[in-house]
């Protein structure tokens, strides 16, 4: 397909006539232009570039959306929603102009049903809020991508992932039902406060995970949980990330599902470790697993810890450490703490790539063979117990840097998916993994999802250049 | 959008040079035609009229499918996929003639992967020959329609639920891949041996429950679990379904997810116990709760059970009954007795819709007013812990009975809705629910859903006439 518009002159650029009318819909204090935009030209990517807004729109309400993408849709003006920012694939970066839609006004839980064990919110409530409003009336959602600061809106636009993913799964599949805006400014409602549905095609996990590319989210009914009664983690040191790998089938044989399992790296821990100033007892050890056990009380928790601990040993591991309570909590901000350690010198890139789990072992040597062959330093770690490997390459200092932290993202993102993997686990394509999803996606499949994308955006203004290019 | 194809003279006719055609594709073996296409031209719907294919196909693999529909799509001939024809809706029925698309051949489980924890299997596959599968190899694919001779693809086509759903979900929540062939002939792959993907349209999640009017499925990757130790059941009978209903969120707040929880009414109840020649506990009560429960060994049933039975009594239940083994296997044999049960007259029709699951006790009073107010007798059951509501109406011996019952689904529909729930909960919608989904979906959303099947066959050779029509 050709270029739909992005190449036009004077795409992205808002006029003064449609500033008014933006200011007509959401308000004076709605709009943002000039400088008081720096803080939208960017999300959490390291190293990547900021696009300045043509202007930054704050709806209060659906209907607010609704007028203010049919004006879009009318004036063809690229429209890149936002929640938090916090992404790292720069998803709602507007690197073509235009308006971004910031969902932070719509920052209400509206209902937390205890009957339907349900959440209904707007886009723009934060994952943390969520957390206390269900907590304080005993429930929850166990959905944990770790970032608490991110909005469900930006979780249900990247089909967030996390820790917990083993036992619960990621995002959509806590996403019952939506509300959305089209482009054309219609509302749809998809979905709703049920698990089972066969009435036509399934809209919600359509959206879920779609980047703002088709709709904007305007409501979320979100499923909820019965609570667990115990965390525990159980620290299991290998002396080969093999041998390590290979007891996590085992481990998820049980009949007891952990709720996740990590791996790390002896470079990762001691990062970490001299990032947080404590030493772990996994410190001198090749590489750890750390399994997370949700049991129903300390009881039951010590019998499915001893029994873990055990299978780990058969399996190879030189120890076993087991914690509960605060203990366990502190282990699972280490674990948290690893991309901000590695990160904070400001030359850390990540991939997430997702393989089927038995190929983590295999993957992770590869790739790690792969940044030797390409001269980058990395650091890999990640979530042993559902595929999704992080990959943080360190931009090395020499002048081809950039050149090979690109030659790097393309071999390990051909090597994942040359083992039946996928480019993103968890973050999402954003623009700065489009050329790499393009690179690995079937030409059939590429062009059914753009004639998808256009079944919903036939102008092309929701996110354009976001995931795949029209 | 006017009709696409449907009202074309000679439309769902097969040449007999396409006959030629097919029978290269596919051998003599697997075209059928003329009286030996009887079993293909009606699904198990009560009461629904034969249609005759225009010819049935039976191909063996992947490219035939493809080579079938491209050759179908370049002479515009209608296909409909098929499984095992158990359906209830009328969505495997060759409504337009044209080719019947029967998966039969295409029945092999081509990896139970005990490392990844996943099955792929050809669409044909007998649900029953998966479980065995799997469980032979100690794991366990918990989504249980009830129908064990259906076979996977149509349990992705019609995203198939059952009891089991408060705990494990439908069946969408297991699918994580699919190999499906367009209308075109392309084949693509979506998803994969993971559960974690953030990349790109989760085509996985449109294809299933989109009932073979997108594409057919030639291959599914379905996640499995490790196994349960022990099931027991909970039998709560009350004196009124209210009293029944409300007790559903108090169980659910246990920690332990019960695996489901059904509600049996007196007239249910009965008829099965006839049809079976057995009296159960619950004979004399108005209303029941049938608690289903896993634990990983015989203690922990014992002590969940106990705890979900006092709960019942404080919460009005008039007695319990716990049972475990073989009792239990029984008590949930009568259950699926129950539908048999209803529909060996020849008179009883069903529908399925789903509210959220707090509004049960609501919609099944209002549901029987409206039976009184029409005119036909209904009998009520169905899944109290996921919303999900079967609702058979016995056709009365009145010239206006045929007339009674569709004014009698139409109010079911209408109340359904209102309540915030969806047309169908698990059986789909075919062509048999198609006229009660089209008056209340939101035309903006049908619109949208149109334009999406028009993204992958653009021709409407795909099952038309199901769902919706183009």
């Amino acid at each position: 397909m050709e270029a739909l518009m992005s190449s036009r002159p004077g795409y992205g650029s808002v006029s003064a006539v449609v500033l008014d009318a933006l200011r007509g819909i959401v308000g004076e204090s709605g709009v943002l232009t000039g400088d008081s935009m720096q803080d939208y030209a960017r999300d959490e990517a390291p190293n990547a570039a900021a696009f300045m807004p043509g202007v930054v729109v704050k709806p209060g309400d659906a209907s607010q959306v609704s007028r203010v993408l049919r004006l879009a849709n009318e004036s063809k003006i690229p429209v890149t929603p936002r929640g938090a920012g916090t992404g790292l694939s720069g998803a709602a970066v507007p690197i073509l102009g235009g308006i971004v839609l910031s969902m932070e006004r719509m920052n209400r839980i509206l209902e937390v049903d205890e009957n339907n064990f349900t959440a209904t919110v707007e886009p723009g409530v934060i994952l943390r809020d969520l957390c206390q409003a269900v907590e304080s009336k005993g429930l929850y959602y166990p959905v944990y991508p770790g970032e608490m600061t991110a909005t469900l809106g930006g979780n249900v636009a990247t089909n967030a992932g996390g820790m917990r993913a083993v036992k619960y799964g990621v995002t959509r599949n806590f996403v019952l039902g939506l509300e959305a805006a089209l482009p054309s400014g219609e509302i749809i409602e998809t979905g709703g406060q049920y698990i089972k549905c066969s009435s036509a095609y399934d809209l919600t996990q359509l959206i879920t995970g779609s980047e703002g590319t088709l709709a904007v989210v305007t409501r979320i009914v979100l499923r909820l949980m019965p609570p667990p009664g115990q965390r525990s983690v159980v620290l299991a040191p290998f002396d080969s990330l093999e041998k390590a790998i290979d007891a996590v089938p085992h481990i998820l044989r049980q009949r007891v599902l952990p709720m996740g399992i990590e791996f790390l790296e002896r470079d990762g821990v001691h990062v970490t470790e001299e990032f947080v100033g404590k030493e772990t007892p996994i410190h001198q050890y090749e590489a750890s697993l750390m399994i997370i056990i949700e049991a129903e009380n300390e009881g039951e928790a010590t019998r499915i810890c001893s029994d873990v601990g055990e299978l780990c040993l058969e399996r190879g591991a030189i120890d076993v450490f087991v914690a509960n309570g605060e203990r366990a909590a502190e282990l699972l901000a280490f674990r948290e703490k690893v991309w901000p350690a590695i990160a904070q010198g400001g030359r850390a890139d990540m991939a997430d790539v997702v393989v089927p789990r038995k190929h983590i072992a295999e993957f992770v040597r590869k790739a790690r063979q792969a940044s030797r062959d390409v001269g980058v330093g990395v650091f890999l770690l990640g979530h042993a117990g559902d595929g999704n490997v992080h990959i943080s390459p360190i931009l090395p200092d020499v002048p081809d840097g950039a050149a090979r932290m690109a030659d790097f993202f393309h071999r390990v993102y051909e090597l994942g998916i040359s083992m039946g993997g996928a480019v993103s686990g968890e973050h999402g394509i954003g623009y700065l993994k489009k050329p790499y999803l393009e690179s690995v996606l079937a030409p059939a499949k590429l062009d059914l999802m753009k004639r998808i994308k256009l079944a919903f955006d036939p102008n092309n203004i929701m996110n354009p250049g976001k995931i795949f290019d029209i």
